[in-house]
């Protein structure tokens, strides 16, 4: 299925600024971007580098003085990997992929050790694979309310536990933070989310399954196989879709995901869905 | 029903101390203090006084170097007033007793603001009354592990209610700070616990409903009607047994309370329990 | 020094809702309320009462749907005791009056206990007395931005300890917290306040020295002997300006303090000033 | 300079465990292993991988019931680079390698977002470089004690800064924290450090300045020159010496680091020194 996604973002600098931007779509696995176009409005040179461990993809300029514009626009082919869920094991420590084990240890926003004897409790005598994180989702959907300005950029997923309120970038936090309590390696992902309502960047998490990455939104706002994967890191301290230095005062966001050939009314898949292995 | 209890503390004085306790039973309500002696060892002199708000009784004294000792025993009769629960409702804040609303504000352990949310979805829909109280203590029981050695003296009621473990103290600050959350004033109560294993200085609250205070454990770890009630306040910050200016080194402590007349045998009762009206 | 000071305060309610306000200048010390005047409106009756502990004024009323508004108003005469700062003591644990000792407590926005090693390290070999007090005040002044929006309801002094940010709230909650863990008791005071700007209820702490409760203002907005002492207690949980059970949608504010027949452009006293003993 | 190292480590499993090591000295920059040996016993197949991105070296193993003991010798090369402190110069958000930007966000225990208005008003003035560095080194070393048992594996930096106590990783983690605050790249290092009294395992950081990783250590416990390196990364969480799952029971640990040919009582060195590059 073909999407067609994009932002515009703006900021009027006081003096000079540098800013690192991770908006553009990610490149492999089964998303692949047909076209893209990137305008910077004033022409400012930009570094562009892509990281190797985490395959997201950097924008680092410099900014003088006055209004910096930014225009991303992708046309994107996602053939995501669909999976019966029946079929999905949880991986023991003991075989993990190496690579996997970073995504066990708590991270700023994902305190896992001081959730642990929760998690144990709560999620620890279910049966072990994917269900078990579906349930995770279930709960979280069910236990916090998705209310804006509940939560900021300092708000850890124990703050969410608590205060039983958050948006999509807690609700995220809090599934991460239960599978790595559980010994399941998860993973922050922001993503343009086909069908959100209103649209905006969203947040959702990876959990490793069988032998690969597969995704989950316990916000429930948005189809698994309609999200277009931007950022992927420990947690959203990783996946800022824009780090700034300097002062600069941001004008307002504007942000896309359309189906350019999909059927809107479609029920949302309840498959295992995964668009990356690594 | 008449109790013996009392205690045994003491420490070793680095230079000089000065020594704060509270380990006396409280005068008043339907406790009546039959005979008490207290020995302080050397023979150093005490400042006496009880506090006017709280009934507190508080022993002041300068320790020089060298080992201190107190030894407090006291006969206690007891006569709490049972009360059919079913008959018990919670007070609408419009017409609480002006001298308990303190008692609904946040403490140093019971921030009940942090957890507001989460206490009125989870018991916001039980009918009110002394029920109510009790679910939450039923609650608390079952979600929480006794466990020593999970808390210490900054863990908040917060705290607790993410670790999921804790001792007497962090169980009654969690049942405080749920009940300030739903406007059920709460206090924090130090005792002397008949039938508690092993004996120590325990922990439990009491919450105004009907027109008095009424006790509840959520540890269930002793009777309602063997408790001996040493100190009463926001929560442990104003109630402990011993507060130190100096430097020392404690020496075990021995607690003891046992019934001098009573049927150790008998079931715990399930009443609503009150020894003081204020 | 004569003051006219006052406020008015509006709330939408939304069904029904009790309201809980503490905006009447206290009486008794050297402030004596010369003549007042409480209008609400509509006329709903209020609960009125002085709590005996604290000398706070509570207004207690149910307002039904629709728009409620107090306007309160007073003339205030004012006789601070003024005391040369050198003369003041710190007074020793073990001869502090029973009364002050839960001003030595860490509460909820006040966590004595978690600043207590920092308190020593940067105040503990400084003489103790007034001047240490005057010390805590001009290193919080000079170390914390003055700056709205930096916190809210759930911030301790700890945490504006590690934000180095705060309001007048913030800033008072660090003082007592450094004195309570230097040994000396302090409590929060919520005033009125002469050429505050821009006008606000405002927030100081008293710390006890000598043989009295002396006023410090970190935060230097105001002179210490033109602020009309509103609530007093072991932080803000104690002394809202309103504590509301429903929802409501507030109004804007608006709060005043005027001298009657002051001199506006005379020098803030350096003395140290006392308005109550007790 | 030449170094035998190594450690001795045990575990009584009670069921069935998987461990993971972190314990063998890394490869590579100017660091050479020379020689090193390993013993399991009982002897147990474990799985050694070595991470890409951090050169980490990683040892797995699923132990029986039973004792499980690890032996870790190994004689190092180390060859530091040894700049002069006036040279180097922090490096611009605009020109960092992309690689280092994951060490300027926020993580687990250093939450550097928390405490960047007081590294800003503390730090923000001096002139940027490696004296910058060794300023905060300073600071921590003068306002933190070192002390055993005032932090534990929940204690961020955000709680070291306040509590004013730590051991070597707290003090690492204060280091990095106020680092990224600045806009300097920093990392977590665990490492065999040579003079260290008592021996132990080590934990310092790193700063990225010029061209690549200078070492600091603001406990001054052990010389810049005489570390082995073990583990990287972005703070504790990523570089635990063994991480467990399963019930074990610790044996007592011994870890030495003796230089081969090294004169013990050599000054240390005051150069800005660096292993790696990457």
């Amino acid at each position: 299925m073909r999407f067609s996604v994009g932002c515009e973002i703006g900021y009027d600098v006081a003096e000079s600024a540098t800013l690192i931007f991770n908006i553009e779509a990610m490149h492999g696995g089964r998303q692949r971007v047909l076209s893209e176009t990137l305008t910077i409005t004033p022409k400012i040179a930009a570094d562009e580098k892509t990281s190797e461990e985490s395959g997201n993809r950097y924008l680092r300029l410099t900014a003088p003085k006055g209004l910096v514009q930014l225009r991303y626009a992708a046309e994107i082919e996602l053939d995501p990997l669909h999976q019966a869920p029946a079929k999905l094991d949880e991986v023991p420590i003991a075989t993990l992929p190496l690579e996997t084990l970073p995504f066990l240890n708590p991270s700023r926003y994902c305190p896992s050790d001081q959730l642990a004897r929760f998690a144990t409790r709560q999620f620890g005598s279910i049966e072990p694979g994917f269900g078990r994180v579906v349930e995770i989702c279930n709960w979280i959907n069910a236990e916090v309310d998705y209310l804006s300005g509940t939560s900021d950029t300092t708000t850890t997923a124990a703050d969410t536990f608590s205060l039983r309120a958050g948006v999509c970038r807690d609700f995220a936090h809090l599934g991460i933070t239960f599978c790595r309590a559980l010994g399941i390696p998860a993973r922050f992902v922001s993503c343009y989310a086909w069908q959100l309502e209103p649209q905006d960047f969203h947040a959702v998490f990876e959990a490793y399954l069988g032998d690969r990455w597969y995704l989950f939104d316990p916000t429930r706002m948005a189809a698994l196989d309609g999200m277009v994967r931007i950022g992927c890191g420990r947690d959203a301290a990783d996946t800022a879709f824009a780090t700034i230095y300097g002062q600069v005062l941001p004008q307002p966001i504007k942000v896309w995901s359309e189906a350019i050939d999909g059927d809107k009314n479609e029920e949302w898949t309840t498959d295992a869905v995964s668009v990356v292995r690594e």
